[in-house]
């Protein structure tokens, strides 16, 4: 077997490389805890809560590099699929051996302390690949936020990007958007803009989660008469709505 | 900063990048209007719309370009992005402004209209990439598509494609086929093509609404005695199934 | 038109192209009949159905591809879509004309004859692509369940991944293990390879199916007071963590 692209070798990651896998494993942590959450839990095996470690570990990196087009680097790095097993492992036993109470501020910590691995090294790969800053720092987004999408939408929950949190979304744009500015506007060297990105995002989002900062949620929709199931075809619509004397009455 | 593959240029997309940018548009405008309609809104933040305004708009993009496997064309011209941002900020200045009925129009409108842009752009896509007739159907109607199963999906509503939905999935695979037949058979300009395959497309949605045609729902399946989650073991199926005496009786 | 790409031709698929299309034909007989039953089924239209079918007979295929940074070969090859909508059409046959208890027998039965064939192409599929053994397991679950995944999403079932579902990840893995060991280890021909593995992933997941062996659910997570909506900030956690008078009674 040749096995040019992959390689048990953690020398030959660079930064970028060494800040991925930090993202993926702490992510993996994170997603195999959201796993066991009540609101998260359907009956999932150890497999299950395995894979969905793996989801929210690898699902961004994964996301990231197929919009660059490149093989993920998840899948060419052995070490992110080891790591994130462990990842996930450590996160079953914590979660046999803690309260509900102690877990979910080991989740909240966590969620900051992982958040702006993926918003840096997602917008590093889009400049990269010569893509654009808003291209950058909606790669960096999806990076940092998709794997949590996977693992949403597979338990049966309202992806948190959609929903009041905390400034996740928000964190993230702006920790890739920093990091763009540093690295690429004022050429700083990657380790030193990494490493400030990162002091902004996980303290900007400690605020967010202390203070409880929301985003804003807008007005209540009215109720709706016309579901997409029960709605009228747009030849009656029409036809109430330019008759003068029998449609105004039935809105 | 190289930028050697995005540009603020409109004028270097071409006819397939200008109906590309058309559909991206439009589609965020319906992505963003479907996300406050009360089947659809599940508690978003301005965030969340904003988000499930881009799958709408860039979903269908992105997919597409995913499967011709080139770097997904909305990432790499900003102004999809400025367009997607801008259309979904209408929509919901428009939602604030308006009645639920004249909503349910635009949006009935809108999706009309916005149908045969992306069929006819991922039509020509597969084309380009020498893939068959049949894939570039399939990808017209992915591309179409895509965004509202991303949204559906998201929403934790059943995607669209899947029920009743006055031949939307149909349309827009006539719509592909069509173009297809008038620029790659006939050899007609793009233009010409595009603007046939347009109105065809959105004549056709818009007769489907007025008269309420629908997609030919099966009869109902019996109610199951076993689910996934209550069925016997193949063993015991398999031993009733040869049992003459007391198999029978437990169906 | 050119078409470099694709070609109604059987005979250039070779070994893994034939084992890719039983794979896809088998998967979407199975998706189209899954989309039926009653746990599954949502007023699915006939096109519904369909799509259902494809997106469990070469959804694994698109995945496996994408993955691996190529155009995906069922969008390549028209066969896989003929062969998909044949497969898909005649699980609608059968649906109509069998008692539920069949069809759950034939279902068990496919699931079992279709899970090693995308595990054993996606195993290759990585080989080729030069990736390391660990990635090529992964790539093979990901191809062989990946189609079920999606099925499951849109029909909003939690995806039976993660669920309790007589060892199906693992056949998985293990199939793609022992086709890695024999066809790259060993050096065994690809044909003797896949028909090996094939009668282990076959017969592995038949005895569990028999049996009724299943994946360990660990114990049910305590219920919270905290989810995600109610929770408190971190600030007003913080403060009851480190208050000893107040703190602890509102837990």
């Amino acid at each position: 077997m040749e096995d040019t692209l992959s390689a048990f070798s953690l020398t030959t990651l660079g930064t970028m490389g060494i800040v991925s896998l930090i993202a993926a494993t702490t992510n993996a942590f994170n997603g195999a805890l959201l796993a066991r959450r009540p609101d998260h839990y359907k009956h999932f095996t150890v497999i299950g809560v395995i894979l969905l470690g793996y989801a929210g570990g690898i699902g961004g990196g994964v996301i990231r590099d197929i919009l660059v087009n490149k093989v993920p680097s998840p899948l060419v790095n052995p070490w992110y699929l080891v790591f994130c097993f462990v990842a996930a492992g450590l996160a079953v036993v914590l979660d046999y051996n803690s309260t509900q109470r102690f877990k979910d501020g080991v989740f909240q910590f966590m969620t900051a302390f992982t958040l702006p691995w993926y918003a840096i090294v997602g917008a590093q790969t889009a400049v990269d690949t010569k893509l654009g800053y808003f291209a950058a720092v909606i790669i960096g987004v999806l990076a940092t936020t998709g794997g949590r999408f996977i693992i949403d939408v597979a338990c049966n929950v309202i992806p948190k990007q959609l929903v009041r949190g905390e400034y996740w979304v928000l964190t993230a744009a702006m920790t890739a958007g920093l990091y763009l500015f540093l690295a690429d506007g004022l050429g700083w060297s990657q380790v030193i803009a990494t490493a400030v990105a990162f002091v902004f995002g996980f303290g900007f989002r400690l605020l967010a989660q202390y203070f409880g900062w929301e985003e804003w949620e807008p007005w209540e929709p009215a109720p709706s008469k016309a579901g997409e199931k029960t709605r009228e075809t747009l030849g009656t619509g029409l036809k109430d709505e330019f008759d003068p004397t029998g449609g105004g009455a039935k809105v």
